[in-house]
């Protein structure tokens, strides 16, 4: 890898994702704010905080099963709002159209992205469109960005997480990656994976109700291998997680298995690791199941001083292994 | 030109791209907020109004006489927020880049982006960084979003401005243009002709405190002639402007006459166009002209209910002829 030039690895999610992003961007952007490095930036306005969120979406393919670009762009950012504890309120919608492309396919995009909009409770307010030469991107590029609002007090914090604290996820992993990729290199699983795309923000603003919630975060670009990773460092803690305790759909599994891909590192839409002190656990994952999008919800694992900055997986053998942060580029324009 | 495909107009800023938003974009997003088209949305948080706006960037070449595509993405979203009335605060930063892009070439467009943040007085506070395979993307695409808070009870919109009303431009047109394209073929023009990128956010503060303006707005893709075009049909009203009050350099001039470019369409990215009530005119055209960026305002025309809709422009010859909207693509990828 020529490390003086962008790799599909600086996009991975992972850990030169990680690099680039201390070397480049805190680098030169740095400020209290980005650091904090949430998955929105949480903003003094007045008397008010608000929530501040972007991504760009550049899925391929466009259309797959249980979504679409569009659908990602509005849930992508609607997620990221709602793991940092705000209710979201407004997106923006930036579109990075090829020369060509289809104006019938941009209307059922924009047609998802009101959708979803409307289940999510959010507007989309503001937006931009650009058109390149053909051959000069892929199709469409779509950005959004958000805007939340912190309607209690509670704050999230990743600093808060204590050892003892539980370690919930609130479905089956892997879903949306195995979805993308079985459609892109045009595989049929008999099992019909579909992504798990979908906004949470109700389901987790139910959550952050019952109270107990520490920190909450989406595994996205990734897969919850990498989400635990990132939590285990930010907090100085150790996170040890029970392999036998993972929702995973069958379908999941057997396309792991056939594709050799580790289901911990698979890109999740619609799903949340969510760290709850110990007490509140029980209600916690009660509430989550009560949910359409949390029926699954179950603690994996538990929050331990032992093993500073590291996540082990507990095996069904009964072994104990380091389950590192993602190296390289495992699927690329996944989200 | 095939109509069911994207074509290079529906991004020039011109009648295609007003048709394609409406057509698609306010059919299917469609709420009170978006539509008022403003360059930011004016959005309420409580008790307070915040200013929210995004645009992608995908100037080519990205680097250009007098700025750089992390210049531009500040100072346009800053632009953005400014012209909307608004203090700018936060941007976010998301960047889509093609792999094999240089590291180096990244650092210098984030070192950019964090100087004219600091000089524009806004944080990055959030970000977002995809890669895309190489062929998929051409180098680097960068989104700013941003929010801007309203410190005062003045409230611009077009539907406040009232015939009459005089038409003020900052400074010089088409140098951004004309800068970008120059770069991009490989013509030299022996005056030099550098963008005019930057941020008017202190100047525009300055003005309003004036008081008596009415509307701005930042004259980008499409130019002078189609921002007051817009303004025009908005409000229902005409404009007339003077040709020999329009401020243009020897440069542009010039090299509009060799390509064959009305200077009335070339892109602007540190220009406002300012709608005033008479009576403030003179001492805003002044307060501009104390600014290092609006030491050539200058009032260009005036607004009338005689040719609702319409813009006209008074020649040096003296004869009138009616300025169209841009229709089709003149200068794709100029921001």
């Amino acid at each position: 890898m020529n490390m003086e030039k962008i790799s599909l690895s600086h996009g991975s999610g992972g850990k030169m994702m990680h690099a680039l992003i201390e070397d480049i961007f805190f680098k030169h952007f740095g400020n209290d704010v980005l650091k904090e490095a949430g998955d929105s930036a949480c903003l003094a306005l007045g008397t008010k905080n608000i929530a501040f969120t972007t991504d760009s979406f550049v899925v391929k393919p466009i259309f797959f099963p249980g979504g679409d670009i569009g659908k990602l762009a509005v849930c992508g950012t609607v997620n990221d709002l709602a793991v940092s504890g705000a209710v979201p309120k407004f997106i923006s919608a930036a579109f990075i159209i090829e020369e060509g492309f289809l104006l019938s396919e941009l209307e059922v995009i924009a047609a998802s992205m009101r959708k979803w909009s409307d289940i999510s409770a959010v507007k989309i307010v503001t937006g931009d469109t650009k058109v390149v030469e053909k051959g000069e991107a892929d199709g469409i590029f779509i950005n959004t960005a958000g805007i939340g609002t912190f309607e209690n007090e509670v704050r999230l914090g990743i600093s808060s997480i204590k050892a003892g604290d539980k370690v919930i996820v609130s479905g089956t992993i892997g879903d949306h990656g195995i979805a993308v990729l079985s459609k892109r290199k045009g595989l049929e699983f008999e099992s019909g994976i579909m992504s798990d795309c979908r906004p949470l923000n109700r389901m987790l603003h139910e959550a952050l109700g019952v109270g107990g919630v520490r920190f909450m975060r989406d595994p996205t670009r990734g897969g919850l291998a990498t989400t635990l990773n990132e939590i285990a460092d930010k907090a100085g803690l150790g996170i040890v997680i029970n392999e036998e305790s993972i929702p995973l759909s069958d379908g999941v599994r057997g396309a792991c298995e056939i594709l050799g891909l580790d289901p911990l590192y698979i890109a999740n839409e619609g799903k949340a690791v969510i760290i709850a002190e110990p007490s509140s656990v029980k209600e916690l994952v009660l509430r989550l199941r009560e949910n359409e999008y949390g029926k699954e919800a179950v603690v994996i694992g538990e929050v331990t001083k032992d093993i500073q900055g590291k996540v082990v997986l507990r095996t069904r053998l009964g072994t104990r292994r380091f389950i590192d942060m993602l190296t390289g580029e495992q699927l690329p324009r996944i989200c």
